[in-house]
């Protein structure tokens, strides 16, 4: 049986250099590559432009530098490097369809550039091929990294059904511990996974494991408190996205759900009536801001993103590594939170 | 890190019958049982809803037979069981959004009985359940076995979008070798894939694996051409589905795309014609089964069933196990193809 998949060459030949620039490059000279078949061409085309969406590859280069924090870079890294990136943009693409979205990042969604059936099959497509990737590692490690990466991918789908459920709740129903479970499943647990992964690849002890994993965690946690609060607070000319969008519709957001517990009685109601004025109402969206600010909800927030911060930087100090292989790590976290504002 | 899935407890004790009826009640036994956690309920609910549509497993139990054919009875074929019949049951819930279908054996679809997004979310998850019942094999095949799978799979994907290609081309465009390569592919290779799983799990050498992929992939597009000639030729009392039903929605089979190249040139407008009358023109369904009996692609449809199975039937001559250990192999082959007629 000719099969459709070999190990790819994804190795550099002679990368030392690993920092974040580095180590970004490395990647993408390899993942730029059309890495799949001609045909079906529009299964493929429709993944080809999945996967050209100018994503940061913040995921598979936290797992190369797992790696590298530990040991010299391994083939291995490489592979498990794109098996997450494949399978975060799987979830894009599926995601996309389930929320309506028209646009990712100024261009058509892939349901909406091509049509809903085949945007589905480029995911799930795109998801057996982080297998494929996977399952080409050479390390006796293969299994129990394959079994890291499984318990993450769960934990992907099970935050988005808990994010289906609660945008479908009322507000009060939503509690902030039960949100903050969702966003973590949902934004945070491949982070810390593709950094837990490859520091098995380059051969860290369980205990450092669980720290990477950790520190992945709540960097992902931070990055999420500090995008709720920039889309509500953020500079316009340096945010991506447009100002207030999660206000305009209801969103349940940090700051939203915070804001309940915050405020008085008064600013409740008031809250409520702002939440029930239509999207486009002049009003809506300066109030919101109103209200956030003078139940502090801004300095909270803040203050939050700083906790988990700081909470994950604790944990990569007890990281049994020379404090000089820290330093990509610490850039990119810099680079992922403090920007924008 | 607490993980949601831990290898089970699959192999039932003492398993020493190998006949169909038994390894399906084998592996019933541990497949009816609820395999997965309590929440988000509505994903796993679905996911359950999905599961117990009454199939005919016959997937695993290729597996099973797989590996019965060649050695005792492994655990680990209980595991790549489990992941085949997982997974066919997640392209089953996203092929049903696909192609719209209200209803999979009398039952409402899961994205009818639940909504869209948790069966995308339901498949999607599905698929990664097939990939832990993999990953939890202990034999040092895991990787060859994870290859065979992923392969399969692939081709499954490949051929549900070759399926929708066609579906929006115009009749004279599709070839019936294409729709060969199309048919296979979808429906035949996870067959086949299931057999020589097992069959590695087992022990076979890699020449008997073959034969053993051959066997499963002929006797499954043999099914394939039975189910086309049974929706059109089949009794009405013993075929499941609503006969003529293809005829009605002009779908294209094995026996629409034959006729074209069979009938004659005065033939062929009158095809046309009754093409282009509406479904529930009471003329169209007499209409087209008398042509495919004046262009006797009944009996084409027939031989060429035959051919298949003839085919699937010397690959397992082939295959250098005692005849004796071949029976269930016979028995389901023989199960699959000779009903309704």
């Amino acid at each position: 049986m000719q099969t459709r998949f070999s190990p790819p060459q994804t190795m550099p030949a002679g990368q030392s250099d690993y920092s974040f620039k580095a180590l970004l490059a490395a990647f993408e000279d390899q993942f730029n590559d059309r890495l799949f078949p001609d045909t079906p061409a529009i299964l493929y085309d429709a993944i080809d432009y999945a996967l050209s969406n100018g994503g940061k590859r913040v995921r598979p280069v936290l797992c190369l530098m797992g790696n590298t924090l530990v040991g010299p870079l391994e083939p291995d890294a490489f592979l498990a490097a794109h098996a997450v990136e494949l399978y975060h943009n799987f979830t894009l693409v599926h995601d996309d369809i389930m929320d309506r979205a028209p646009l990712r990042r100024g261009r058509p969604t892939v349901h909406i550039r091509y049509n809903t059936s085949t945007a589905i099959l480029a995911g799930d497509t795109l998801q057996l091929y982080a297998f494929e990737y996977l399952n080409c590692m050479q390390g006796r490690y293969r299994q129990k990294v394959a079994a890291v990466f499984l318990e993450a991918a769960l934990g992907v789908c099970e935050g988005q059904q808990m994010d289906l459920d609660m945008e479908n709740m009322p507000l009060e129903a939503v509690s902030y511990p039960d949100y903050l479970v969702m966003i973590t499943m949902k934004t945070s647990v491949l982070l810390a996974a593709s950094l837990q992964m490859g520091a098995m690849i380059g051969g860290a002890g369980e205990e450092d494991q669980q720290h990477l994993y950790a520190f992945g965690k709540n960097i992902g946690i931070a990055f999420q408190v500090q995008d709720d609060y920039l889309d509500a607070f953020g500079d316009p000319g340096k945010f991506g996205k447009q100002v207030g969008g999660d206000i305009i519709t209801n969103k349940k957001t940090f700051l939203l759900l915070k804001a309940r517990e915050l405020c008085s009685p008064a600013q409740q109601a008031q809250l409520q009536e702002l939440l029930a004025l239509p999207g486009d109402d002049a009003a809506k969206v300066p109030g919101v801001l109103q209200l956030y600010k003078d139940c502090k909800v801004d300095e909270w927030a803040l203050a939050e993103k700083q906790r988990f911060q700081q909470i994950a930087l604790q944990h990569l100090e007890n990281v049994a590594a020379p404090e000089a292989n820290k330093k990509p790590l610490l850039e990119l976290a810099d680079l992922l939170l403090n920007r924008g504002h």
